[in-house]
């Protein structure tokens, strides 16, 4: 009852009705829907802003996103700047602020359709970077969308390794300006969103030269089009750079700069300033940045990467109820597809790391807001622990979610290849994150980098952040462990993940030290371990993960069926991933093959435990239909027809006979005599 | 210096010139590319033959594939219509054969740009199921495209379940026709390829019903279209299905039927027939028919799977060595990224497996000849080991070679995104692989009931088929290996993968068999081992697939250079496989985990090894730059200018102001004064 509730907004094309395959899933529920949509949100007065939020966009048909699987990338780019300008106009007519609760659910719903994402990271970084002047100055401006602003840093040749990019600017005493060029073909600016069609301005990073010396990379505002025409500015050459897996609605761009001047103002100056006189002069810590990247990326998972695996398992779920295929018992009719245990080992895992993942960001978010706290009053303190704990989150999340996005879409065998399921733009959409915002085995290898420090220091007995507490705590031994069911104790599998950390980041804390002591150069052995030490990273984060789902589930204890069901999930979750990972639980014999088959045997009998829950656990994330956008996954479950009523509008199905005529009428003449 | 020869018609529009960091990798080979080359053809006769239709196909403007990235699917159907009508001129024209070596070759390079895929189906399925009189009726037309045919078996509702079409033909005595029906929307015909669209004729699936008894599923012949004006014949409804990922070219298509009649003379005769007063008469053995299915699968492993990867490994290979990032010694320039041994982890296994496949699709030919020749002679008994052998094949090729595309295309960092790598459309026509010609979950459960059945038969003492003999020769014990170089002997570790195999087999057997003992019905058992059941199939072909890549390690003894980098990437296959599964091989303590330890570093060792050779062994899949199509792979390594220059034609850089004028000038005029 309560799932209906929360989808009494949902526009509902095909009549009121619900598929019986899927009715019959909501009946009986084991816990309260609605009480878990109100944890996911933070709380019902949450959920509450979140349904105005989404009913508003929801009734105006400019937000539409019906024909967005049928629109080419120049279709998606027009569609996305009239939206999002349009948007403007909306959220001023609502009252919606800037920083207003209703910000990030207008994101979740209209994320796929809009522009302008890079031009927030242009605001963000001058907010960052430049002096209260440059910030008087610009942002008013970027704010009203009077100029839209690009951040150029990644260059066709350079992206992870910023002091490698290549893009210059000269000081010229004599006029007071910077000197902007891009010397090769590699440096030009690469894939910069809202670059390619739409900014008037940049923030471009460039290797800065004074007095042919270089001080290395600098900020420098840029115009790059005309505000009048929007032609290229003088030395400008611009464009966009062509088609991509997914992110139509954005203008990725190039930027080719010759010989473009700005004036000394436009560097911006909050670190290190350029005097008249060509010299230089640093100022303050540029530590804090190491924040602003951090938030970006906590931000990311908890509004973009688990959002996404949600809406998947959301599809492939309820799909999983109507779909049905053979019979599990002879003479029956066809089962539904979710009762087959391949398929429910397809999919639950996948739900399980969203709820864990859910849990993670809280955790994430409440340590990140503690480091903030300590360096707004000078104390950079916690920003390696929690630097290197977002790297790892962000690496586990994007991975585990764009594979599990993936899973979900191939468990909807033929259909989950039509774009009208929904699922492939999810995936191009998600996968991309594996990228975007570092690149995932450079950043398991900066959080390796932490974790074999903190490993030394431990050895010799020094404190070490909390998050690696384990390094100097753990003892030896074997999993105790006997019957099946104490592998659903936490305290168990916490351990093994715990272990299993510990002795892949000592052995390669000990391979690295042999290297080393055998006479190779360090770079050398950090490059012979360079595997085994993002695998490590890898797994610290994973125990991570474990740990905080676990940790999470003490919250409900007052809340016996919220509790079970999240219990469920996160035992379904840590033992999974011993399952699939069976060979490092082993090291050392901490599990013994016969608890690795008890384990298995666990792991398994709680799909079919899960299997009751599935439907009301994917209807508690409470995706409207027309945020899904999926034929497959909508709330009535009237796939079939969906599916039809959604094809009929292809505009292959809106062609003249053009093709028939010019190629196949002169070959099918052949045939008329004879048939 | 082959590889250079094996490219000498590639056309350069960036000049002659290659890469200096591409050059060097080419210099001092330690083996001879064109032998590879000749092997990987299946002789130097082969190898001529594909370059001279290569050229031709490459010299004719008609199929140029230049613009493919930029087309929207109406535009690659009608490319795809055009191009395969002028395909069949220039097939004439050069006497290119139907059953000539050509074939192949012309499809390893227009095969993404081809239409009527499914017409060849439709041909196969009536030489299949036809007599004679429906062969000479219908296949001169369909041979010479007077008439092209769909294959129109899976329904909206029904996939892998034949039994489950719903699709009916109910024979009328009194006008001696069959009466073809869609009962439901499930029934609707739903994906087959040529149908959307072109087709003017359809074999179409439905169950049989005479005097109101039902016989089960029959194929029938429908036409679908006039050929005169191509309007839907009387009673049909089809249409296109819409957007979807990949297979732009193709109209997979929808067809409704209602009160659609077909004479007699229309149902495929070869097994069964109808009498005239509507008795039912079966005939011969339908047996064969899975020969037809199989030798799909084994083509299409061939000619579509395997060179696909072939594809995506050069690309991210040659990329990986022109691609410079951060520093490997500090102070150094930077680095090329295929020398960061993450980066050969994430590679190098996709080549080794690249050349295990080839391998694997030899014996899998082989041993479908010897199969089809005891058929002929009416004996059927390799039939059923064949079939799960194919079957096991398919699935392992497909999951592997599409998983490793991916790995590929995201081994190139962001340019892996962009469509013109070429990398997005290969992994989105391979992943479909997964799914069509036999989901790969069912198609494993169908191997593993026959491992089932055969472990029964070893148990009994029964003699079992070659491909399973270890099931009744495997004596328990441990590894034996101690030293790292004994990890290189294919005998330990094909060894491994076979008591692995067993274990897991085993395992699940007697679980079978103990859930049925304590009173579970057999399919509610079954249900609940699928999980490993299809991982025991799973395991079993990858032990297939490694001993089959050491056996065919030893035809080349007398040739030392090619036996090295071909053993060494036999070993990478192998050890990578024990490396990634590690628990699987710690069953019983086979290895123990110091053993896993020395894998683990001989693994990483390889990587080293394999290194020197990654450039040529790519160039040995001799694919020319058109056929490639990918701006980051081309042979001179020009990835950057070629980005830039392709980037250029893009149609989002050719519109005019519209965007601008309408909804960003409005907003940009405000900041006129302010600038």
């Amino acid at each position: 009852m309560e799932a209906q509730k929360a989808n009494t907004f949902s526009p509902n094309s095909l009549g009121q009705d619900v598929n019986p395959d899927l009715d019959i899933e909501r009946k009986n529920i084991s816990f309260t829907i609605e009480r878990l949509t109100n944890i996911l949100d933070g709380g019902a007065e949450n959920t509450k802003i979140r349904r105005e939020v989404e009913a508003v966009l929801q009734a105006d048909p400019e937000f539409s996103q019906e024909n967005q699987y049928f629109q080419n990338q120049n279709e998606r780019y027009e569609n996305a700047i009239r939206k999002s300008v349009y948007f403007l106009q909306k959220k001023a007519e609502m009252g919606w602020k800037e920083d207003g609760p209703e910000q990030k659910y207008c994101y979740r719903f209209l994320s796929n359709d809009l522009a302008f994402n890079i031009h927030i990271v242009f605001m963000k970084s001058i907010l960052a970077l430049g002096t209260s002047e440059q910030i008087n100055k610009w942002i008013p401006l970027a704010k009203k969308y009077f100029i839209i602003g690009t951040y150029a840093q990644t260059e066709l040749g350079h992206g992870s390794n910023l002091r490698g990019l290549e893009t210059t600017a000269t000081f010229d005493v004599a006029t007071q300006e910077f000197i902007l060029n891009t010397p090769s073909f590699s440096a030009m600016k690469w894939w910069p969103g809202d670059l390619g069609r739409s900014a008037t301005h940049a923030v471009v990073f460039a290797q800065l030269y004074l007095k042919e010396r270089c001080y290395g990379m600098h900020p420098f505002i840029v115009q790059i089009r005309s505000l009048r025409d929007h032609s290229p500015a003088q030395g400008i050459t611009i464009g966009d750079i062509g088609p991509k897996m997914g992110f139509q609605n954005i203008d990725n761009g190039f930027l080719i700069l010759k010989n473009v001047r700005v004036p000394k103002e436009n560097m911006l100056a909050r670190f290190s300033q350029v005097l008249p006189d060509g010299q230089y002069k640093k100022q303050g810590s540029e530590k804090i940045n190491y924040l602003t990247m951090i938030v970006i990326r906590v931000t990311m998972i908890q509004t973009e990467i688990v959002p996404n695996l949600m809406k998947a398992c959301t599809i492939a779920i309820r799909y999983s109820v109507v779909r049905r295929q053979s019979e599990l018992k002879p003479g029956d009719p066809e089962a539904k597809i979710l009762d087959y245990q391949t398929q429910q080992q397809k999919l639950f895992p996948q739900l399980a790391a969203v709820y864990a993942f859910h849990f993670l960001c809280d955790y994430l978010q409440d340590i990140f807001n503690r480091c903030y706290n300590h360096t707004k009053e000078g104390k950079f303190d916690l920003l390696p622990e929690v630097h290197a704990l977002a790297a790892g989150i962000k690496v586990i999340t994007t991975e585990y979610c764009s594979a599990g996005v993936e899973v979900c879409r191939r468990a909807c065998g033929g259909h989950g290849y039509s774009l009208l399921s929904g699922l492939p733009s999810i995936y191009e959409r998600l996968v991309a994150s594996c990228t975007y915002e570092g690149e995932n085995t450079v950043l398991l290898l900066q959080t390796a980098r932490f974790l074999i420090k903190c490993y030394g220091m431990a050895q010799m007995g020094q404190p070490v952040p909390s998050s690696v507490a384990y390094f100097s705590s753990i003892s030896f031994g074997k999993c105790q462990a006997q019957e099946k069911k104490d592998f659903l104790n936490p305290d168990i599998y916490i351990d093994a993940y715990k272990h299993r950390a510990f002795r892949i980041i000592e052995n390669v804390a000990i391979k690295l030290q042999q290297l080393v002591q055998s006479g190779k150069a360090q770079h050398e052995a950090w490059n012979q371990c360079t595997v085994q030490l993002a695998r490590a990273a890898m797994v610290h984060s994973h125990y991570i993960v474990v740990q905080k789902f676990a940790e999470a589930l003490e919250k409900f204890a007052k809340e016996s069926a919220i509790q079970r069901v999240l219990k469920n999930l996160c035992d379904l979750f840590a033992l999974h991933g011993i399952f699939s990972n069976a060979g490092d639980f082993m090291q050392d014999e901490y599990f013994s093959t016969d608890q690795i088959d008890r384990v298995t045997e666990t792991y398994l009998d709680l799909l079919a435990v899960i299997r009751r829950d599935a439907v009301p656990l994917v209807d508690a994330f409470d995706f409207s239909d027309a945020c899904l956008n999926s034929a497959l996954g909508s709330y009535d479950g009237h796939v079939y027809r969906r599916l039809y009523e959604w094809a009929k509008k292809s505009p292959t199905n809106h062609q003249d006979n053009r093709v028939f005529k010019t190629y196949l009428k002169p070959l099918f003449q052949n045939a008329l005599s004879k048939l």
